[in-house]
């Protein structure tokens, strides 16, 4: 049975983050990138942000670019789909966005990504790393010159640090595959399900504008709050800084 | 300078968690519980749920508590602090639980785990092994006895399908530690901090029974709207089931 690609909010949601992003590029230099970092097994150095337009995969590494294809083709052929890990990065987001404890910037950005479908998991800064890290490492020692590190991802406490704000996400699998898979139909009895028609064989592919969006977003509504409660003074003096 | 410990929402949030749990525990045998599975570079096969309540790690492992209680020594005396990975399982929840764009469970979960303190990441079922999970590994196959694995950690599209919701947190280490640290006064100079005081060298360890708490209240507050908008008769038909 062939049916037609689940649509959801996603052209409303990068319509916004077009938006979002143009105001907070006009207002305080904010920039907000994304690229992947992984596709299924093969890890994607980090090379340059000029690549990642450069490619379908919004890999920042143009090396890798010909593996990707290729392993992508053989899944195609397979008729399997595969998971991919995004980074999305805010640059120069004003310190103080956010609250200790309502409001948090950290928590409305994990509620945005986990809200995406497909999205699996949601880091910030170290993330998981921060298990295995000691307080002596995982701090990021703070001198005149700026923060010598930045494990926190640019939030502490809830609250900005003035930091890139990095925010990792984990994509499961297309779920939409063509190999048969065991199910049961609304008698409880077994059937094969199997899906034809066009279907990405790795939605994290097009996940980086719809997280890029998603961030933009949040950033803007805690900028706009922070205006309604400290007044249009304080967002004058932010965009001076 | 010794500062008192932080206070923040943790009393009044494992209060109403007991609550939410019992609440669960009558109408529907929900069970909630918790465990710690790796702390630094110390990872907690699970063994038993019998043995979590027997060691103040929430260690499902009696074989491994000396060597925790060993690096914890070891870690107060350098003055240092340490990460965690904590598992928090919710078992026969009803399926149908969320909304595919707002108020997904899984974003729900994500904003709660995110905003308790120390949190740098969550996952979901399989979480980031999503990443170089295939389809045909991730997707979980549904037979007349039920799903064959729980790679979705209990949620699908936003909604509950029935299965454990299963939930991953990383801790970050402890911020407060007797290590002096560099940072800088309100003038901008260099300084040093070192706290003194009582501190745990690892908060990670105190996050069990909150992470329960708010993993109850997230799905007694689904349920709740569940009703709502359902009525009485939908709750009453599902607490039969």
């Amino acid at each position: 049975e062939e049916r037609p690609p689940p649509r959801g909010l996603t052209a409303p949601t990068v319509a916004a983050g077009a938006i979002a992003k143009k105001w907070l590029a006009e207002h305080f230099g904010v920039k907000i990138r994304g690229y992947m970092s992984q596709l299924g097994p093969i890890v994607i150095p980090f090379q340059s942000w000029d690549e990642v337009e450069n490619n379908p995969f919004y890999a920042p590494n143009a090396d890798v670019v010909p593996e990707l294809e290729a392993y992508m083709d053989a899944l195609r052929k397979d008729g399997d789909s595969i998971g991919a890990r995004i980074e999305v990065i805010a640059e120069n987001v004003p310190a103080g966005l956010g609250e200790p404890i309502y409001a948090r910037i950290d928590a409305e950005i994990a509620y945005a990504m986990m809200g995406l479908n497909a999205v699996k998991g949601v880091e910030i800064g170290a993330g998981f790393e921060s298990v295995s890290q000691r307080g002596s490492e995982h701090g990021d020692a703070l001198t005149p010159d700026g923060f010598e590190s930045n494990h926190a991802g640019g939030i502490l406490g809830g609250i900005s640090t003035g930091q890139n704000i990095e925010v990792s996400l984990a994509i499961k699998p297309t779920s939409s595959i063509r190999i048969k898979r065991p199910s049961i139909n609304q008698a409880g009895e077994p059937v094969e399900v199997q899906t034809l028609g066009r279907h990405d064989p790795c939605v994290g592919i097009r996940a980086t504008p719809i997280a890029e969006s998603l961030l933009a977003i949040v950033i803007m509504d805690q900028l706009l709050r922070q205006r309604a409660q400290c007044g249009s003074d304080w967002l004058e003096t932010k965009e001076q800084e």
